[in-house]
């Protein structure tokens, strides 16, 4: 039985769950087996339906009343890939030269160990601080992501949880631990534009209405329009043009329909449907005959910087010597649902090898995210 | 056996071989077995290889010695296509109302008609003028056209053939018989181009290099930047996208390749190798990395004013009360073989149903054809 209290081993444990998403079952009854003895109430929970596979979820609370701070995080990885780009086996958690190696060593497993360990320790210890300490554990983040967070918080909350605040244990740190966290997220939205014209023969090019060229026409456009130049925490927001596909086999055919594909990573200047509003502006004086299909829930968030913040990059300074940089870079990730209900801020380890071939995470830092995690949850719960 | 003074007769008998391309043996045995009698040396050539089918051809030849009118066609069809849209049957040479019905009525079986009763009338007419008339008819114009009119041609002038003036039968009119003769073509050229950059996450952008913003660039650039103002002969040149392809699935991944096709109509400003330095000159400063392909071997090329034209204007105007408009518009068609020889113009029906259900032309059309074909003869042939 692993010590709930040694993040390296609980780690190690965790990685050997070979938990690709869906199947998280195995590592979430560890966690249970662990957090239960230390007072923690567990439910399991299966949600499904809504277009996506079944999901088993994990909510682990100890304690009564305010402050309440949650945790949340995944327990699903991604599939290693081929074996053998890899040096070592990716389900076994081998530590080499101070290093910890396999799937998940990296995103997430070791930081929901740390946030165990550093819950554990706090629980064990003699001056232990009052309020409560949720954990919320799915095991699909790094699929659909429809039966898992999303419907994890708003469970609790149905249920009357209200939470302070939370930390989600993903990776952050680009160089070293302590480097970075994130307040928040750009929004995401992918659009499709079909965009007809009239079909004709090349020699004959005044008879038709090229769709390529008013795609073109649309695309250099979109392409060229700044959405803006950014905000006090984000960075500007940016449209990429991920696919265009006529299809034409023949080379003397001037094409009736022509489709694009795009994606725009937006701050919050934007809401998907003010972005909407704006794509339709900026495509009909060009196109008379077209069709836009607009897809995306992820909208951008922040938190602005407050007492989560503060006590925070307070205990990252502590232990590192330096404050966290607060930043809004990069991909989407369940904290998008809970900021819906909490302050939450994004806080991990080094994630430069996250779904690569040989992820791994230095030992050291596993045990320095765990002192952070524990100074933040004495701090926070000890404030009013 | 039908009359060869009969142009309508032997329309509605050309239609009823349903030569479908290249299979044109049944069209070309009429042919032959009509011409012999009047004189004309018959050679049957059937030409193979070079990456294509073979195709059976028809060299028929009377009279020696300058001036030596040449008349070009095809006696090959485009399949019928869906039964259900023909009201009459595509290969049974029905007259309705005054018109003609059937695959290749229009284009061009009703041309080879007429001009064979053209000849066959001058033939034995008490007042035959001298010199040599020679028809080069193939089974292979809506097809490769590799082993067709380029071989036939080719073939007599080995032979030691001289011609002064050619005649190709296609229809040329858009509107009514005599409205316009063709004296040039555009030339065609296809172009691939492969644009490459660096494939990414849209997260992240800036550490790729979008092969779909690069092409968009490009393609902008080649649709907006007119190639030339046209020339006293010519339309603008045109150029004509016909596809764009990436064929990326992901909606979060950045392309790094992305290939577009495209077309160029081009008159007598320029020459395939000359635009082929024209697109390098557009596409190498908006992209470092490439590949362009460029294939098509129709250049411009236009028959100047002179004796050929002036003696079918004149008996167009003769016939029909107005000279024809001079024109180089139009996709390609064997002239561009021809036109190395010796001066050609294209003269001949209405073509509107052309390659269409229902192809049809005037009966009256085309014994005005056969009329004004009748009295070019006799006016190229009596002048030196
Ligand atoms: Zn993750
Ligand atoms: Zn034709």
């Amino acid at each position: 039985m692993t010590d709930p209290r040694d993040p390296v081993a609980l780690t190690q444990a965790l990685v050997r769950c070979a938990s690709v998403t869906p199947n998280a079952g195995e590592a979430l009854d560890l966690l249970q087996g662990l957090l239960e003895p230390l007072g923690f109430v567990c439910h399991r929970l299966r949600f499904e339906g809504d277009g996506s596979y079944p999901v088993d979820n994990l909510f682990a609370k100890r304690g009564q009343g305010a402050p309440h701070l949650a945790f949340a995080g995944h327990v699903d990885v991604v599939p290693p890939g081929e074996r053998d780009r890899w040096q070592l086996d990716p389900f076994a958690g081998e530590i080499r030269d101070g290093r910890l190696y396999g799937r998940g060593a990296a995103d997430m497993k070791s930081g929901v160990a740390a946030f165990v360990a550093a819950a554990a320790k706090l629980v064990l210890a003699s001056d232990a601080p009052g309020g409560s300490i949720s954990l919320l554990i799915t095991g699909d983040e790094e699929g659909d992501a429809v039966n898992g967070t999303a419907k994890l918080i708003a469970w609790a909350t149905e249920r009357g949880e209200r939470f302070d605040g939370c930390i989600v244990g993903e990776p952050t740190c680009p160089e070293r631990l302590g480097d970075v966290a994130k307040i928040g997220r750009r929004g995401s939205l992918t659009g499709q534009l079909v965009v007809r014209g009239r079909q004709g023969h090349t020699a004959y090019p005044q008879r038709a209405d090229n769709a390529a060229h008013r795609l073109i026409a649309v695309l250099d456009r979109l392409v060229r329009t700044p959405l803006d130049e950014g905000t006090s925490w984000f960075q500007p927001s940016n449209l990429q043009v991920t696919s265009i596909d006529i299809g034409n086999p023949a080379g003397n055919v001037i094409p009736g329909e022509a489709t694009a594909r795009f994606n725009i990573r937006f701050n919050d200047r934007h809401t998907r449907s003010s972005l909407e509003r704006w794509l339709h502006e900026q495509i009909a004086p060009l196109v008379p005959d077209y069709t836009l299909a607009v897809s995306g829930n992820a909208e951008a968030f922040v938190t602005e910087p407050g007492r989560l913040t503060e006590i925070l990059a307070a205990s990252v300074e502590a232990e590192t010597g330096t404050r966290p940089r607060l930043d809004t870079a990069g991909g989407t990730s369940d904290a998008r649902f809970i900021q819906r209900y909490c302050p939450v801020i994004e806080f991990g380890l080094v994630g430069t090898t996250m779904h690569q071939a040989n992820e791994h995470v230095a030992v050291a830092d596993i045990e320095g995210l765990t002192r952070i995690y524990e100074r933040f949850l004495r701090q926070f719960l000890a404030s009013a």
